[in-house]
């Protein structure tokens, strides 16, 4: 597959070879029904096996207790960022946010069109969003604290999740769920766009824990409740079948070829670390986030010159190296290294990077 | 292809064969980009130009007036139940309804939990919606009339659109978009999940009148405002880009394969005729729906017995004739006679059915 490039994107992003070969492969004929993924009826036995594999590996990779629903609906996180205080924040409670970028910017805003009582309790605004928060008092009671476990777009990554007490952990991890084991017992609701680690664009997985689903108001509308997609397993309506099916297939490939979840997070270590240490030992490309704060994920840099950063993107894709350019809102150059990405695509991009300083430093 | 069934299912639904090879054999190298489809940025050239395309042919196909826009959006029709009452019952105003099944019910039932002013104008719930209604006045001034064009569990569809004025109509064409040409002059807003006529699961399609978004009431959640897509040309947030590229690569073969609305419908026609035409001439098969009420796209029938109407299910699938059973929810046969559904295909079941009742009658 040597027409195929080694692609940095943010989202959309890379997805496993073999899980791309398998769609390919079995497109026309799914499985011996004669049918197409694309044209099996979400309620057989075909389709609900493919649900329920997905669900039970998300189960084993995460290490979920058994009052965990995982769910996967439509609407992308933007969608969850409105069904959360709606669904989560009971009369006469309120809500923590705590404000790490665009993304977590955006969850505020719907909380607040909603008119729920909120209180962001920390905020990394004051230095354009390159830091993680370290001082804040979670309030007590509170109905959740909600923060983003990772900022595609500043580039910044929580190393390890806000301790809360009592009060339940919501967070968007849109862009590195499965990255890392981490302790899931604290959350009460967590959240991600498939279109990073876990699939293609069109499907959100939300792991909710059973006593968040008692919370309901009354008189939602049907599909922005979930207890209506967990009561009939994330088939109230059709769900997205393709996307649900190419997940399934990553978390497979997460699980047998990659070897769980400790076994990535080993190699995304090693991959980031080899990044910023490159990044580090130069004074040609500059991270953007605070040391301690970085992104395995997604490693955001600026060239000494806007010229020379888009002169670096235009080189790197005629190198087979594509999607490093930053998000339109804050310029620079940006490497998702999400799981996709191999310890190898890293070091070619680290050559190129060093020959692409030797020129033009 | 000989592995491939005849695939009479409601939903999701047969795709043409072409589409399905074109996805196969571009899967890994999306139009020389070195990524899938399922891999590129929704914020690319390359992907604004699939989304672009398809926006284009439906414009082509269903001859929309300037002042329309087309937007894929996500959640299902399920979700446009909701969010239609939302943006377009105007504080003062009330909406009319028709009920002519399952679908309609559930519409009806989300303008009912928010509260909204509406009035069911007509119904067929009196002999369990095997008729579209004929008699009902639209109220003067209403916010919209709602109908669902085509009913896929009753297997009744409108041979021609209620007429209703200056009052807009809005309507489910979920399950017979595409099928024919038809005024979108009087039209509101269109809706239909993509999964029978237009594509695989996932998106759904929404075209709404320029005169419609201005009626957006204040403090709407984002994601819930038609406005927000529109203006984003449906890319506010991350769109389903692979089921958006099947359903342009869906419009594509309707316009240049098939030749356009005009050649469907006759083609559409001529499948339907022939198989209630094989109905009426037998005791054996009967159809549940009032003649002139029939769907063309969905064949509701029953057997003389329960069992029978198993064995027939079970027979059909061993001859390759799939997805034949009726909705659980009233049982019996149905056959869905998509557009992606060939002529060959239709008398291929008839055959089968004529050779079924001579054993079995």
């Amino acid at each position: 597959m040597t027409a195929r490039i080694v692609n940095f994107n943010p989202g959309p992003a890379a997805l496993p070879l073999q899980v791309l070969e398998q769609v390919r492969d079995e497109f026309l004929n799914f499985r011996g029904s004669g049918m197409s993924i694309a044209e099996i009826s979400h309620r057989s036995a075909l389709f609900e096996q493919v649900l329920n594999d997905a669900i039970e590996r998300v189960v084993r990779l995460l290490k979920l207790p058994g009052d965990f629903k995982v769910l996967f609906l439509q609407g992308g996180a933007s969608t969850q960022f409105v069904m959360i205080p709606m669904n989560l924040i009971p009369e006469g409670s309120s809500a923590d946010y705590i404000n790490t970028g665009t993304w977590a910017t955006k969850a505020i805003k719907e909380v607040e069109i909603l008119g729920k009582p909120h209180k962001v309790i920390a905020s990394s605004k004051d230095r354009d969003f390159r830091y993680i928060p370290k001082d804040f008092q979670v309030t007590p009671g509170a109905a959740y604290l909600h923060f983003t476990s990772n900022n595609t777009i500043k580039g910044t990554q929580w190393a390890t999740f806000p301790k809360a007490g009592d009060v339940p952990l919501v967070s968007d991890m849109s862009s590195d769920i499965l990255s890392r084991p981490f302790d899931p017992k604290p959350f009460g609701l967590i959240y991600a766009g498939a279109q990073k680690n876990l699939g293609p664009a069109g499907v959100t997985i939300v792991i909710i824990r059973e006593d968040m689903l008692a919370r309901e108001p009354a008189n939602l509308p049907t599909m922005f409740r979930y207890t209506t997609h967990a009561e009939k397993n994330s088939l109230y309506n059709t769900p997205p079948c393709i996307a649900i099916y190419m997940v399934q297939l990553v978390l497979k490939w997460v699980e047998e070829t990659i070897g769980g979840l400790e076994a990535m997070e080993k190699i995304n270590r090693e991959k980031a670390g080899l990044l910023y240490g490159y990044m580090d030992s130069t004074d040609f490309y500059k991270g953007t986030a605070d040391v301690d704060s970085r992104s395995m994920m997604n490693v955001t840099f600026r060239l000494p010159t806007e010229d020379l950063e888009k002169k670096f993107v235009a080189e790197a894709q005629k190198e087979k190296l594509g999607g490093l350019k930053g998000h339109r809102s804050v310029g620079g150059c940006r490497a998702s290294l999400y799981n996709s990405i191999s310890k190898e695509a890293v070091e070619s991009l680290i050559a190129f990077m060093k020959d692409f300083a030797a020129k033009n430093g």
